[in-house]
């Protein structure tokens, strides 16, 4: 029995690190007796940086620990590994580096880009008599890896995001006495909406949720959109406005292109979106005339461990130890799923799929959970949803902030 | 003995409720008869718009969620009341719809300009032999009262920014093989930089802190500036700034200025700012080229109850209290101080100060606390705020999302 080598790939999530944790844990549990950990994923891995997990985690206290800090404990990277025709140098290497550590599992963390990264070093050690087994966990916050579902960091990002959006609400709705008061909130989904659509859990008893919810599944159209905030504006004196940051036009126009901003476009080919929140906001202040806020949730949806949910951090530590038992159970190239058997009260099980149907593939909200002329999302959204952003983990606090575990 | 009326005042902070819960109670432990709030401060009060507590605050649950419930419970305003020479209208008005009321007590919870309307109140009852108390309850997360040694609000904010930047910290570092990345991050302060300040609580045994503090009361060199980053860029990958939004040149030209947003003016003639950040932003991307993010609090450091700070929401409970208590003792035109007796262990007790002292006067971070030519903070300020950061208060939470009490 070899080694476990593990990696973390992508845009963090406030969870990424659970899933390490559990994969450690798994490979403990089951006798490995050599732990790494690529430093800053495929890339660092390519450049011999590897870390010896084993030194950081002698008892259970690290582990819990690392449960509780944000960011990707072990380095992140945005690598794509090149086609395997024309570049066997590049993969050569990668199998030498692993026959060097003596790395019989290979798992690696991330989203749709992370799983190319299985897909192709599996295709590569089939079509060459390889034995290394080559396991995804999956992670994103933004949820669009398909066949799981749902995906770990989905959850967290949505209590963050439904925690905050109400809070946002109650600070919005506290003036209002003279003239309607706006507030536009850009949240993460450059193709898919799903996180956008988690502000509509801050709908409780207590709160109306956001009055205009509107993602990128759904042609977004100017005139239309005044219209509606104008209406508003003559029954209401505070609305909050939710929107994708990846919004477009029915021409395919981002919405973020119609401002001033210039679009930053990384190693992927994908541009780095923001700005539609403030182009939106310019549109009000021109056309209607009310002050409007702009709030920008940025990264922080996707590091705010502090506000985790327990569903997810306990899916994404399961995930993780699955996926180190998978690949001792000699599965290769293939993804762990999440697969949910009853919604309420909550039951979930875990999968196994082939990497070739997930890798490069973007799971959508549905159609037709987008309601009232594409400016709202059903309930079925939020039967979905729901269960994934409740519970909270005790938090590890010295001096008032919390603690993390660093290497 | 006649009934008590408060009110809540300018921007809402996480804990601006505790306060009123605390004066609610002490109102209720004393045997007021009715206890009354102003819907909208005293806005809404002049038009009449005011709330009977009493249907909300039959058991001691509502008074608890109250404390957990972010933002003005009974709506804020911006409102300043003119001089009382040439409008003794508007005082007759607000006296007159005292007597309607039968309200002996006027409590009014917020900071420098709410403090003016105590001072104004107290002022002309005073010239005009009424009888009336008038106190003010200290409230604002940017903590530049003078005499009390902090505000309520501003414990709470800080544990958001640290525990945030914290994580924008480990979130940014999670990159970085390859060139630098920068992040400026933006908080709220005008001319005082107590809550960029908090920033440095992020550096804990397990974290270094921001790169870079700036704040206002230093002024900003842009050329200093560039150099200092430069220079972080040669030896570090992971770079976060923290900056004030007030932060200016030394011809007084705020930084935000620079760039091409508008900036809007409210009812006091001051200035909303915001875009300091994205002007440092494109800054370094013109003259040093790495990418820069820019990340904004906004309203969220002042509305994120979900973070409060036990200390913060103790204290915050007490002034409310002891508000409510000196108005009965016969106290007025005054406000309530926190003073605190001992930082390790941390002990404070409550006092109360001449208003005509307090409003309309700016407490600023002393100089000797900024360091490393206006680049950082001083231990002295950690001694300072750290106390008021620590503990939480137990969430109540439904589905996973924390519950508010709204009228």
């Amino acid at each position: 029995m070899g080694n476990v080598i593990i990696g973390q790939s992508g845009g963090p999530t406030a969870v990424i690190n659970s899933s390490l944790a559990g994969a450690i844990r798994a490979a403990k549990d089951h006798g490995i007796k050599k732990v790494y950990g690529m430093h800053h994923g495929i890339e660092g891995f390519l450049n011999d940086d590897v870390i010896d997990l084993d030194i950081y985690f002698d008892d259970l206290y690290e582990l819990s620990l690392l449960k509780r800090t944000p960011s990707a404990f072990l380095g992140s990277c945005r690598y794509k590994l090149p086609e395997i025709e024309g570049n066997e140098d590049t993969y050569e290497k990668m199998f030498l580096l692993m026959e060097k550590y003596d790395i019989e599992y290979f798992l690696y963390i991330g989203g749709n880009d992370s799983m190319d990264t299985i897909k192709q070093l599996s295709d590569y050690a089939a079509m060459h008599g390889k034995d290394q087994k080559f396991i995804g966990i999956p992670k994103t916050i933004d949820n669009d890896l398909p066949v799981t579902d749902h995906t770990p960091g989905y959850g967290s990002a949505s209590k963050f995001i439904a925690t905050t959006m109400k809070e946002i609400i109650r600070d919005n709705e506290s003036f209002g006495a003279s003239e309607p008061k706006l507030c536009v909130v850009e949240i993460m989904g450059r193709n898919a909406g799903w996180l956008t659509a988690s502000s509509m859990l801050a709908d409780d008893p207590d709160c109306n949720g956001p009055d205009l919810i509107y993602l990128p599944e759904v042609a977004f159209d100017p005139e239309a959109f005044i219209r509606r905030v104008h209406d508003l504006c003559l029954i209401k004196k505070s609305i909050v406005i939710a929107i994708s940051e990846g919004i477009q036009l029915a021409d395919g126009t981002l919405v973020c292109e119609l401002g001033n901003d210039a679009t930053f476009v990384d190693a992927f080919g994908h541009r780095q979106l923001s700005g539609a929140g403030k182009v939106l906001t310019n549109m009000i202040a021109e056309q209607i005339g009310y002050k409007t806020r702009t709030i920008e949730f940025s990264i922080l949806q996707r590091c705010a461990t502090h506000l985790a949910s327990r569903t997810d951090i306990d899916e994404a530590y399961n995930v993780g130890y699955v996926g180190c038992e998978a690949a001792m159970k000699g599965e290769t190239g293939k993804m762990i799923t999440i697969e949910v058997l009853k919604r309420t009260p909550y039951v979930a099980d875990y999968g196994i799929h082939d990497i070739h149907d997930i890798a490069n593939v973007e799971k959508k909200v549905p159609l037709e959970w987008i309601t009232n002329d594409g400016t709202y999302v059903s309930q079925e959204f939020r039967e979905y949803a729901h269960p994934l952003v409740l519970g909270s983990l005790s938090k590890h606090t010295a001096g008032g902030v919390p603690k993390h575990l660093v290497l």
